[in-house]
C-alpha cells in the first residue's frame, strides 16, 4: 500500500541544474543555471551584515511590506497589486495552487521552463502543452487557441527560456485575449531584454507578471521574487502563500538591492554585451545561436548527427567535453531541444575561456557511435566522464 | 466571473500572530508569536556574517546535504530520511500536498495550530477535526478513530498549541495504529519538553516528525524547518518541495546552530524554568493555566464572564489591556479557547512586566457589556485601541 498520492508517485521530481558543494569546485566555470556572473553590490552585502543581529529570532513581516511599497513605486503599481515569493518559482507555484484545481487545464508553451509540467504533476492539473514554433516564437493560430478552450491558468515564459528568444507581444497578446483564466507572464530573465510585458497588467484583468531578484540582480542564493497583478488575483495568492515565505535577511536584501540599481543595471549592461559578443563569436565557430533577450545563449553545435550514424558534434558532447574542462553548462535530453545547449553568460574571462575551450573541442577527432546520445558513455574516452 | 479556485475564494487566510514594523516599537514587549527571548548564539551570528559575499549570487544546495547529514548524525537517522523546509509551515504544507489530494480527507485535532484548516481549504481538503477532550487532550474512543476512516494524513501537535499540555503517547499510538494514512507529528516545541515521538519514526512506517529551528533555535527569521520519517514519504516530499527552498544564509545558519548545541539547551532550560515560575505566579493570581511543556503558556483569567453578561477580566480584555500598556499576547476569537490567552515565555524581566501589569489590570473597575467581545471596541476605553 501506498501513502502517496498518484500524481506524486507517478511523476518525475523537477531536476534542477547540478549545484556544486558549497566549497565549490576549483577553477570550476558554473554557466549551468543562469546565475550572475557579478557579485551583489557591496552595499547590498554591507546592508546584510549590518541586519546579522538577534532580531533573526523575530519572524519577519508577513507582508515584506517595505519591500512591496518600494517596487511598487519603482513599477508604478500599487503596494496591493504586490506579492512577493521565496524566489519566482514560489510565485509560479502559488498561480497554480490559486487558479487550477486538480484536474484542471493547465497550460504552458514548450520548449520552455521545464518546471510548469512539474507544478502542474503537483497539482494533479490537466496538462495543455502549447507548441511553440520552429522559430520557438507563438503562432496564435486557430487550432492553438481551440486549446486555450477552458484553461484556467497559462504559463508564458518572457523572454522564453531554453531558447532566450523574445515572444512577439502581439502574439502574446492574442493569447491573454483568448483565455478566460489567468495569464501568468514569467519574466524571469526580461532584465536582459529590451521590453517587458508590465502595461499587459494594466491593460488586461487576467493578467500576472512574475520576476526575480536571482538573475539581473544576483541573489539566487536568497530567495526573492515577486509578481504584480490586479488586486483581486494578488489577494488569491497572498491567501495561499505561507505567512513567513521570505526570511529577514532575504527582504531586507532585496530592498538594498533596489536603492543600489544603478550597479546592477551596470551589470546588465556588461552582460548583454558579452551576450552579444559570445553570439558572434559561437555564429563564427559554426554554431546556430538563437538571438538571446536573456542571460544566456541557446546554441547548437555544428554539424549534428547525420543519418549514417557518424557524429559530429552533438549538443551533449559539447557539454560533456565543456564539463571534463571544469565548465558546466546545461543540456537536456528532451525532443527539439537535445541538439542545443544552454550557455549562461559569465564574465568576459569566463565566456573567453568557453569559446577557447569550445574551438579545441570542435578540434578532436571525430568518432562514430550507433546512438550519438552514448557519446561519453561508452568508457572509451575518460576526458567525457562525469568526475 | 472569477478567476480563483472557489476553495481559495471561500476560505478566509491564515493570520499570523501581529508582527510590529522592521524597526520595532520602543519598549515593546513581544509575547504573542512564541519566539525565542534570547538571540541565536554569537557563533551563529559570527558565521552568518562571515557567509556574505559574492556567493549569494549563486543557487543554494537544492539538497540541504550538509544540515541533513548533521541532523541525522543528532538524531539517529540518515540523510535521506530528512527533508528540509522554508520553516515547519512549509513542511505541512508539503504534507498536504504529497499525501492529501483535492477532495480527500485531511484530519487534525481540535483546538490546535490554526494553520491545518487553512492548508486543507488551499488543497481543497475534505476537513476532518478530530476534538480533543476537556483537558485538551487525544481520547482515542471508538467515535474518535471511526473518524480516521479513509483519513489520508494527520496532524498531531505534540505539545499540543495552543495549550502547551503534552499529549500522552499511548493515544497518539492508537491514532497511528488506526490510520492507513500518514499521521504527521508536529513537534515545533517538542524542545521544551522532557519526552518527544522520534521513536515512533523508528516503529511505524506511516510516522512523519516535523520539527523547527524558529523556537529553541532563535531562529524565526531566517525560516528553517525540517521533517523525518520513513525514505518513501521523504522521498514524495522531495518531489514537491521546490528546489530550492532554503535560502543559503538560512542552511549556513541552521548549521553553525547545530554545531552550538549547548549555547541553545541552556537557553530551553531557562525558557522552561521561567514558564514554571510564570505558570505559578499566574495561578496565585487567579488565572487557570494548563500544564506547559512548550515555551509559552495557555491561561485563563479569574472570575469570567457570567450569565448575566457581567464581566470579569476576560481573555480579551486582558490582551487589550496588556496591549495598551505595550505587551502583546495572543487571543482568539474562536469556540473553546475565547477564554484564554497565550503567552509565550520571554525573559524573567519581561515575564515580571507581565505579571505585574496583569497585577494592574486585574485591579481595573469592571465594566458591564452586553457581549464581552464588543470589549475594547466600545469606543468608551481608549487604552484598549489597537493604536
Amino acid at each position: 500500500m501506498t501513502r502517496i498520492r498518484k500524481n506524486i508517485q507517478r511523476m518525475a521530481a523537477y531536476v534542477p541544474g547540478e549545484q556544486p558543494r558549497r566549497g565549490g569546485i576549483a577553477g570550476l566555470i558554473k554557466l549551468n543555471t543562469n546565475e550572475n556572473p557579478y557579485q551583489p553590490s557591496p552595499k547590498v552585502l554591507e546592508t546584510l551584515r549590518a541586519a546579522i543581529d538577534g532580531r533573526l529570532r523575530l519572524y519577519p513581516d508577513p507582508a515584506a511590506s517595505v519591500l512591496r511599497i518600494k517596487l511598487g513605486k519603482i513599477h508604478g503599481f500599487e503596494p496591493d497589486q504586490i506579492v512577493i515569493g521565496n524566489g519566482c518559482d514560489d510565485i509560479l507555484n502559488l498561480c497554480v495552487r490559486a487558479f487550477c484545481g486538480e484536474c484542471e487545464k493547465l497550460a504552458y508553451f514548450w520548449p520552455s521552463y521545464s518546471l510548469y509540467p512539474v507544478l502542474a504533476n503537483i497539482q494533479g492539473a490537466t496538462h495543455v502543452e502549447l507548441p511553440l514554433d520552429g522559430d520557438f516564437q507563438i503562432k496564435a493560430y486557430p487550432s492553438l487557441l481551440a486549446k486555450l478552450d477552458g484553461v484556467k491558468l497559462v504559463f508564458i515564459t518572457q523572454p522564453n527560456a531554453p531558447s532566450g528568444v523574445w515572444l512577439q507581444r502581439v502574439e502574446i497578446q492574442r493569447v491573454i485575449e483568448e483565455t478566460d483564466g489567468v495569464v501568468v507572464i514569467d519574466e524571469a530573465y526580461v532584465d536582459f531584454a529590451s521590453d517587458n510585458c508590465l502595461d499587459f497588467v494594466r491593460e488586461y484583468d487576467n493578467v500576472i507578471v512574475a520576476r526575480s531578484f536571482s538573475k539581473s540582480f544576483s541573489f539566487a542564493g536568497m530567495r526573492v521574487g515577486w509578481a504584480v497583478g490586479p488586486r483581486e488575483l494578488i489577494a488569491a495568492l497572498g491567501k495561499v502563500k505561507d505567512s513567513y515565505n521570505v526570511s529577514r535577511l532575504s527582504q531586507v536584501g532585496a530592498e538594498a538591492t533596489l536603492e543600489d540599481w544603478c550597479y546592477f543595471q551596470d551589470n546588465v549592461k556588461r552582460i548583454c554585451a558579452t551576450r552579444e559578443r559570445v553570439t558572434a563569436a559561437l555564429a563564427k565557430l559554426g554554431f546556430f545561436v538563437y538571438p538571446s533577450q536573456t542571460n544566456f545563449v541557446f546554441a547548437r553545435p555544428p554539424a549534428p548527427l547525420t543519418p549514417t550514424g557518424v557524429s559530429g558534434l552533438t549538443a551533449k558532447r559539447w557539454a560533456d567535453e565543456l564539463r571534463a574542462r571544469k565548465i558546466l553548462v546545461r543540456w537536456w535530453d528532451a525532443d527539439r531541444i537535445r541538439d542545443f545547449a544552454r550557455v549562461s553568460i559569465g564574465t568576459d574571462e569566463e565566456m573567453d575561456k568557453l569559446l577557447d575551450t569550445t574551438s579545441v573541442i570542435l578540434s578532436l577527432p571525430r568518432k562514430r557511435s550507433g546512438r550519438a546520445k552514448n557519446l561519453g558513455r561508452s568508457g572509451r574516452d575518460p576526458s567525457t566522464s562525469s568526475g
